[in-house]
């Protein structure tokens, strides 16, 4: 497809953002935000690496893709606003299978009113996309994962690893009687809870993290940037009741290990943990309290589980090693 | 090489710029800009497409992608504040060659008090690297390619063609007695015209555009933008008097189609042209006039070339087309 007649076909006819001074059509983008602090962050996904056409098609590609960035906003707690596309294309990939991409990325977009303000398309090897993307959030509002203090609590939103679950599915490592499409589902279009973040900017302090690496991983960020040390209840860890026709141990890799929930982990004080609660539940969106957060300066920075009255240190990649604790 | 022990190691110790919230650490980076607008854009490069190991050390790749990005927030007439890197690196590259692309990003960085506040590193088979950036500029500064009027004078920084010819020296396709050092270091490490367009924020009216693909795919974009006629004088087309020692088709092409010199092109009103003039004396900065803007309804979005009288259409590639004017 010729370059220009290409980016006629993906430009918006009109910008849903009234903050985009400029969109596709000059040097660069041009944005505007005087009572907000603008959310920044990018995202790459590689052909074979992070994804693959036998498990994708080239919309939920697009759309997964898109969807990885807005998690990392809704971690912040931010609304996403506008996004930028740089994608290498090699010469196999059709014109329709090109513009399918970007229609994954659109149709997410649009429920968000985000905009697409810019990119580059450029041919090579392999495909890679990398998303650029801006959100907005109050000015101080944003959410760190240094957030912690002794006595939160843990939460999680969702239930975990169900895109995990799916991924194996679809790559036939795995077997299900049930629930088949949904967990495919969960992996192809996975959901960013940026109306659950979203509706916390009251609170003067959470916080979070999306789950990008499985839970293991992500709680071990927050307690190292909290320098803090987080108990993680196992029983309490929310699981689909479709992964229970799998093994235990599949079942804990998923739980604690499964990447691409795109779920959100944080913590709030005691106090508004009702709140937080009722903020789901108007979203028919699970929320469940998963441990609590202590201040102990010779365990700070680590993460443990609490099962059957045994204490385990958690690794950062979902493993626990018995006599450690 | 640990991702989070590379993360360490190019995280800088202190940020430059008080508006960077938050960087590298958390799901996303924050900036806050109250007074100015924000210019966004990105772009990437992709090994044996954009450039070549065999033509430019890692520290020169790092150099180079930085300053194309930074040449288009000079475009704009911002300044750049910061950027993100996205980096896709095949197994074969050293922990060295890695480091070594960021120092040569960084050493420009610097000169700019930009910071890095974020990016993504992941695997790959082909090298790729893609470069968000941000700036600002004053509210409503921003300067688009859509303002030519006519009666404006045309202008262009520095001389044209010679990171090309440096380029083809490189690649042996061409040979020079003389200004070896000179060309190809103007291909490797290109100065993006940031001071010059940074001086001009308090005129009315400025048209840009940065050189990235030759004067005469620039000078189109501007004719399209602004629905105006271009035309230039060949024989003001300012080039380096080392161009000369190449045949004359040669420097034609160099003149007209050489990409990647990160000069400017734009127009101004001719009562600002002296204030253009002085400043780029003292700047040490070359500039010239190079023709006119005309409003011809039958022509506008065309270039036209005068050369010895007579005047043919200028091509987007940069051919002319003897009997056609």
């Amino acid at each position: 497809m010729d370059e220009f007649k290409f980016i006629d076909s993906i430009k918006q006819s009109y910008y849903r953002q009234s903050s985009v001074i400029k969109g596709i059509g000059d040097d660069c983008a041009v944005i505007r935000e005087g009572y907000h602090d603008i959310i920044t962050a990018v995202d790459t996904m590689v052909d074979e690496v992070h994804f693959s056409r036998e498990t994708m098609s080239t919309y939920d590609i697009g759309y997964r893709v898109l969807a990885a960035n807005i998690s990392d906003i809704a971690a912040m707690g931010a609304w996403p606003t506008s996004y930028m596309i740089s994608i290498v294309i090699p010469d196999e990939y059709t014109d329709e299978e090109l513009q399918s991409i970007y229609q994954g990325m659109d149709d997410l977009a649009r429920g968000y009113d985000m905009d697409l303000i810019g990119g580059d398309t450029v041919t090579g090897k392999q495909l890679v996309i990398s998303v650029t993307i801006h959100g907005i959030v109050p000015k101080g509002k944003a959410r760190y994962r240094s957030a912690m203090e002794a006595g939160d609590i843990l939460f999680v939103t969702g239930t975990l690893g169900d895109s995990s679950a799916g991924l194996d599915l679809l790559l036939g490592r795995i077997e299900a009687s049930d629930g088949v499409d949904y967990l495919t589902a969960r992996h192809r279009q996975p959901t960013p809870r940026v109306h659950f973040s979203h509706q916390l900017t009251h609170l003067d302090r959470l916080a979070l993290n999306d789950v990008s690496d499985g839970i293991s991983s992500e709680a071990h960020e927050l307690a190292q940037a909290s320098n803090k040390t987080v108990y993680i209840d196992d029983e309490q860890v929310p699981i689909n009741p479709y992964l229970k026709q799998f093994c235990l141990e599949k079942q804990t890799y998923y739980k604690y290990s499964g990447g691409e929930d795109f779920e959100l982990i944080g913590s709030v004080a005691p106090q508004h943990m009702r709140e937080l609660k009722n903020i789901a539940n108007q979203q028919g969106l699970l929320l469940t309290i998963i441990g609590e957060i202590k201040d102990q300066p010779n365990t700070n920075g680590n993460v443990f589980l609490r099962k059957s009255g045994i204490i385990t240190p958690l690794e950062k990649r979902g493993y626990t090693h018995k006599n450690e604790g």
